[in-house]
């Protein structure tokens, strides 16, 4: 197994991409990870993974992998598509990784892609309702959202002491962050008052504590670490890039505000990265929901069950603060075009780790993390990163 | 790299199962591998790769990864979905065998399934129509068969000694050994006489040129091959899986007739498995459609091009004869749960090289050919496949 590193990076500005179809949406984030690395060229790229969620329900369009491939006018190469719910975008880094590692792609190119504004709401209502059970929960009339919602309802039932504000910290930080960041769909700072007066979409949940309906793309390039320098000043290495799954139906879980999922794969990346959490200087996590945000850092070990909103509150997870996360925005600022998230996610981090995040550079960040959720904490991939200079 | 043999295999029965709602033909399928394999148990498995087309048309589901792994018990493990049109089955294979090769895996768990038989026709016909382009071929009203369809007129056309009868002799061959097969959907003979007589379809592709809407299953377990005598007598070692893509919109293909991703994904598996077509003791090929179990043979390099319906007219092809091709049935009469088909056809190269095929046995077969194909050979997979003893 020999070592990876992050090459190239590119993004589209996630946003209502009405008149983008979702082919040209990767190509061009493609293209961009491909001008990004020195001395790459199409050509010189053997595999294509694709993550993506909703491509049939959204573009009547299954096998991303050969169409994209073709599109970029690499048909020929080992090409197909991931896919886990909202996971989709790190779990095709995580095949593609794989495959760079054990020496069956030299030139590895992931790319994150959705496209989910141009069709009917309630096609993407329902679309998305698809990471969840269908016949124990989508059959109810369970809605994606409606699920987060019980885990906030339970959250604020079990901890007495978290308030509304607290939680409504996680939009604050990530719209703060998004105000640099020229790929984010909401360039503007929000504040707590803002997010507990919006209106309920799904009580307890507020409009402000979620994620948009958006599209975007996002591709990396992944390469030999030994071969870096030819494609970069500045490589970043993949040290981890971990899955983890739990039981889908969440009424058959064990401990619903401690997803086990992203517990063991945080656990497993931190030991395969040999790294502890205070080596990490960033994580940009899954903050699908603001309920989401604090279930990832309590699961993860960064902090105590039921204490994340009071450490969001005393600034802890602002750029400065022990832990900065959502530093480009997050799901909530940046946005969230499901497929492609995770792959955002580690660009950003690539960004932060080259020491290029601007306004929004973490000071002196060496390692970063990403955590990327498919379902309701169903599926949890999580990568560190590296500085690789 | 460390070398891998498959450890454990199981299916089910193809056929119309109206009843059995998705996830349990994939745990079905899984626990017949797992009893297949010596001293494996399910918490032994580590990763789970899931080959599945269309699970959001026909069951509203997407996550497989995820919800099979639940429904298997063995919740917290990596898992997630692999989709390549009708090659998901066995892009999954390759996925989980480069895991495990590179050291990710130590016993990864491949399911191929797909339920079509419990939706309306209608969007089974448009779900397989997103195997081709949505936005130069579905919208014109295409569907797959009838882009087959013009494949085989293009075909007839070009080579003017080819006969109706030359072609239809791979449905009378795949229904010849479906007779053996308890797993199979159509177990009984068909004669050249019943193809062309039987009514078109899409013009100029009869009925009996296709294979059935299916539902079905089946599963492989993966593992190092240092270690596969814990777990098997007769262990299967991966000689090669390799994945090549074409253009997928066919108008823009340069020779349509010799499909560029058959040759290419022959070739690289050829050499990675550093055996010559001599070597190959039979071939499980992709015959969808009948013309399409020819370009498989011509463009793989084993038949001469417009040669391969004479050849399987002359015998070739028959179990005893030089080739012996779709031993268990094929995919013409075992069935084509689209993306369960690449793990069938591993399936059953594996029960061929255990020497365990009963009355189709292959004499003394050493090594095994299988080639999935998602779209219209636009995403090829190959695996070469030998005995481990």
């Amino acid at each position: 197994m020999r070592d990876v590193a992050v090459v190239g990076v590119g993004q589209i500005k996630v946003s209502e991409h009405w008149e983008r179809p979702l082919r040209e949406m990767a190509v061009d984030a493609a293209m961009r990870a491909v001008i990004d690395a020195n001395n790459i060229e199409l050509k010189d790229i053997d595999m294509l993974v694709v993550g993506n969620m909703l491509g049939e329900i959204t573009d009547t369009q299954a096998h991303l992998g050969a169409l994209i491939a073709d599109y970029l006018g690499i048909d020929g190469i080992e090409a197909y598509r991931v896919e886990a719910a909202c996971g989709s975008g790190a779990a095709a880094f995580r095949a593609a990784y794989m495959a760079v590692a054990g020496g069956f792609a030299d030139i590895a190119l992931v790319i994150g892609v959705e496209q989910q504004t141009n069709v009917f709401f309630s096609d993407i209502t329902l679309g998305l309702a698809m990471a969840a059970d269908a016949e124990y929960e989508i059959l109810h009339g369970a809605s994606f959202l409606a699920l987060n919602a019980l885990l906030k309802k339970l959250y604020l039932d079990k901890y007495s002491d978290v308030s509304e504000e607290g939680l409504a910290m996680f939009p604050v930080i990530a719209h703060e962050n998004a105000v640099n960041n020229i790929y984010a769909m909401y360039r503007y700072k929000i504040n707590v008052s803002k997010v507990i007066n919006s209106p309920y979409v799904a009580y307890p949940i507020r409009l402000f504590e979620t994620a948009p309906i958006s599209d975007g793309a996002a591709a990396v390039i992944l390469a030999p670490l030994e071969d870096a320098k030819k494609y970069t000043d500045t490589p970043v290495i993949v040290k981890a890039s971990e899955v983890s799954t739990d039981r889908i139906y969440l009424a058959s879980r064990d401990d619903i505000l401690l997803p086990k999922a992203i517990r063991i794969s945080t656990e497993k990346a931190l030991r395969r990265a040999r790294v502890e959490r205070k080596d990490i200087d960033f994580f940009e996590l899954h903050d699908a929901y603001s309920i989401m945000a604090a279930l990832s850092l309590e699961a993860s070990g960064f902090a105590e069950p039921g204490s994340a909103p009071k450490m969001a509150t005393e600034g802890a997870y602002h750029i400065g603060g022990d832990l900065p996360i959502l530093t480009m925005g997050g799901l909530k600022a940046r946005g969230h075009p499901v497929g492609a998230t995770g792959v955002y996610q580690i660009v950003e981090s690539v960004i932060q780790l080259r020491g290029d995040a601007g306004k929004n550079q973490v000071d002196g960040a060496e390692i970063g993390m990403a955590q990327n959720v498919g379902g309701v904490a169903t599926t949890v991939i999580t990568t560190i990163l590296a500085r690789g200079d």
